[in-house]
């Protein structure tokens, strides 16, 4: 788990929208994306190591022969996408929340595309 | 699980919008919202009676020592958004669908955060 | 697991819509909605086996008196909408990715809900 709150932060900032949505999209399916604790990485060893007993790399019964199964139904439990609220310019995060991209078959070359849509309310 | 449904709908309501989408965000990290059924309230014991069986409070392993890891966790299996549809000025939900706050390590003051998103067509 | 990409697809080209999100969206409380592998037929497989491992249709405790707890959790782990990116008026999905409507309590008639955001940046 890769936090990327900066980066996409600085995107959002780059991007000079000032209010709306933010779409952040995981473009794999091995892959997903999530928010969490951002301060006390042993949060992020707790939701690995929790994925990984609910779901072991070896299960009997996996039919898939790219030897990655557990990679797909992570990322189908996470989600492969987040919304987000975007307040002055930039991210609007609870005090404690970072965003967190979900490697669960690298390492990989990935990438996230990032979309706005407006807030309604002025 | 606390149904929220209610007061979304009176917020939408109260804002005007009569079409578009709503994004129901939960800034915190051992909480989260999800939709389901609404009306017989043992879904709700069945699905809380689930997680705490998947993502056990005490687990070997945990590292986090607030003592809440499977709140952290049970919040990235639920999700910390949903993402509505309004139609004639309030929620546009299944028949049966109801929208929860999840409070996974409680009792704490939470808040909600709700945005609105224009609808593209007509 | 249903691909119900083509047909997803189709709506949106239909649509007119060139740019922006579209949120799907399943008004169901025993049904979901995910992005996974849209090429090798036994991802589906083992997401599936590894839900009903997760989540048995008959588990000890179980309140709910349909019989259908368990398709109420998996709705619940995996989510009634999914947000994906519009370009040149349709889809843009990562290379892998397809749409995935997830029945877990059928076969039933189903509907899925589809409504499009625009984009902020031209």
């Amino acid at each position: 788990m890769v936090d990327v709150t900066e980066r996409v932060s600085e995107f959002v900032r780059a991007s000079g929208i000032q209010k709306g949505l933010a779409v952040i999209y995981v473009p794999h399916t091995t892959a997903g994306i999530t928010i969490n604790e951002n301060a006390d990485p042993s949060v992020v060893h707790d939701i690995l190591l929790t994925l990984n007993q609910l779901v072991p790399p070896d299960q009997p019964g996996y039919r898939h022969n790219e030897g990655n199964s557990d990679a797909h139904v992570k990322a189908g439990l996470i989600g492969c996408s987040v919304t987000v609220i975007i307040e002055n310019g930039d991210l609007h995060l609870g005090n404690w929340q970072g965003i967190y991209f979900c490697e669960f078959d690298g390492p990989r070359n990935r990438k996230l595309w990032v979309r706005f849509s407006p807030d309604v309310l002025p």
